[in-house]
């Protein structure tokens, strides 16, 4: 097979992804956003906030993270992150990111496949940042959407801060400021549940 | 406002892109494609293709590029790209781009301003491989899909010629290919319209 072939191939496989929904909804829609989606969401909220890391990132390496850390769910699906840090899960993501990258031509597959392992691993400051921003969208969701998903999947206010306490590792900044907010919004549904 | 929360709201403002609907379904699916996932897929698209450009290109650039491209349909929406290059609709885009921007810190706001225009302006290296990229999906999602768009919009083969041209102006190498499997595709459509 041609080169430009192979790529055409893994351009049109990444459709999938749009197909793969997540456990939050967009604020002002009716259904659950994609994971698709989500990875553009994150490219620019990592964009956005770039001055608030704590260590000094390389933000286009971040993006690139950020562009394919959801990829392997277009073969293991997408868990509410509640209950996602297993490591069966892992190697469910694991296999799906190598079946699709195996698309592309071997050094592009290698190269994006050891970006996901920096990702997964937490290690570097690009990884820690990326892993820190993935977490703020659904967080905003909840925060501006009237504690949807919060609600629906009855997660408590301590479940929240454990799962994303991550976000204080990449910017304290960033961190004291949602806990506040997210204090906020737990009142409310405290005295509406 | 803190600085924070403006960003917040401009990430949240985002939301609204993922209800910009396509004129294209993906692969495999029910529904028109939205703005924002598209957005990640040329991004994906771009970083994949990077080779293939005639002039050397700041990939990073490009990415950042596209992934706010559209964000101006926000407030415009989408139009068929068969219809779309008008005065009018550059306008409607552009006070689009303004206001969604205008959310953020000035500074973040300036410099994305820039990167559209210079995506619309399509005279560096970069902006002209991002809007290549841009068109490559829409034909895929024909070539891989039954032509359904093609087949749906009544579009002649002149036209997806006309239109795609642009890849050519980025990559000779792509565009040959391209075009190549273009014309077998209408000789489906001719034998079984």
């Amino acid at each position: 097979m041609q080169e430009i072939e192979q790529i055409f191939r893994f351009i049109v496989e990444l459709d999938k992804l749009k197909e793969v929904y997540r456990k939050t909804k967009s604020i002002g829609s009716k259904r659950y956003e994609n994971a698709a989606e989500h990875s553009w969401q994150v490219c620019l909220t990592a964009l956005a906030l770039r001055e608030y890391g704590c260590q000094s990132i390389d933000i286009n390496k971040v993006i690139l993270m950020l562009l394919i850390h959801d990829i392997g769910e277009i073969d293991a699906g997408d868990t509410i992150i509640y209950e996602s840090e297993t490591i069966e899960r892992y190697q469910q993501e694991k296999a799906g990111v190598k079946r699709v990258l195996s698309l592309l031509p071997e050094q592009q597959a290698n190269d994006y496949f050891k970006l996901w392992q920096e990702f997964e691993e937490a290690t570097t400051p690009e990884a820690v940042f990326a892993r820190a921003v993935d977490r703020i969208p659904p967080v905003l969701h909840n925060l501006f959407g009237d504690q949807h998903s919060w609600r629906t999947h009855n997660i408590a206010k301590e479940q929240v801060f454990e799962i994303n306490q991550r976000v204080g590792e990449a910017s304290t900044e960033l961190w004291d400021y949602l806990r506040g907010q997210i204090e906020e919004a737990f009142k409310k549904i405290e005295s509406s549940p």
